[in-house]
């Protein structure tokens, strides 16, 4: 029987407008400097080789912006809009689509786009069985994990990547 | 009051000729591809810019010459050995070390290079207040953690980078 694993990369959607410059939050657009920083760790993605199978995304405007540049970019064939990364959105939700998915294919790679503080906790369920906020998820910045069959992902995934665009592209370090 | 805070950048040595190779497992050096891969490693933190304020080594030749490469790079002046860090060192060994240094400096950067799974399993214990091996650190790869003040760095300490040589030098993504 072939193991069913699943290697995730959650993906945070990059700067957009200040809170409050519209009048519902989810249509708040990248700034011109996030599509820029956003392009160039998707740029960066693209060249480790990185190719997804599929992407799902929050509906709310920057993230849908910020997958948009994954597939410009050449990341992913196409995008599908997935309620639960919304703001507060569930884990459990999404791993019953897992849990679909992989019964299709069993093993591949999956990006979800979404927003902080949901993506992190949600990388901390899945490796320790817990949630929490110690984890940095920088916007445009990516975590990666390895995930074994849908319903004992949680706490039982591995975690082998986290980094911001600063530490993945060089735009220089400063401490703090 | 100045707040108490240390960058601590966990760094595993690279890749070392195979066990049983050497009499005394300690002695085992890197490999020519270690070398060219940990130094490719390292130029590479010197070109994000980091440069660190303090440098501890495992006492183990592979983990010696790691932190060798670190200090010929550039990224620091000097390096000191330090016992706890060899293999099933105790962590509380070395936060006593860093409940001296901040006492000295109230900020700064430091560098570990020791061993897996110690390395991965005290990023864990920083984190979450608990060890674990869901946190894969390559060999010459490197873990990010922002600490507080030693005496309450353990479950309070928070992870902003993770990441192996080959995502972030590039080298070319193979799934599993």
């Amino acid at each position: 029987m072939a193991i069913v694993q699943t290697e995730l990369y959650l993906i945070r959607h990059g700067i957009a407008t200040e809170r409050g410059t519209y009048e519902n939050d989810g249509d708040r657009p990248l700034t011109a400097k996030g599509i820029q920083r956003t392009e160039a760790m998707v740029k960066r993605l693209w060249q480790l080789g990185l190719q997804f199978d599929a992407v799902l995304t929050s509906p709310l405007v920057r993230a849908q912006q910020t997958a948009d540049i994954l597939v410009r970019v050449g990341l992913a064939a196409n995008v599908e809009t997935f309620g639960a990364l919304k703001p507060g959105g569930q884990l459990t939700d999404w791993l019953a689509w897992l849990d679909w998915w992989q019964g299709h294919r069993a093993q591949g790679r999956v990006a979800l786009i979404g927003h902080e503080p949901d993506l992190s906790d949600w990388g901390q369920r899945l490796v320790t069985g817990e949630g929490g906020d110690r984890w940095v998820l920088k916007k445009a910045g990516v975590i990666g994990l390895m995930l074994p069959a849908a319903e004992v992902a949680l706490g039982q995934s591995e975690l082998f990547w986290l980094s911001s665009p600063r530490l993945l592209l060089g735009q220089g370090l400063t401490f703090g």
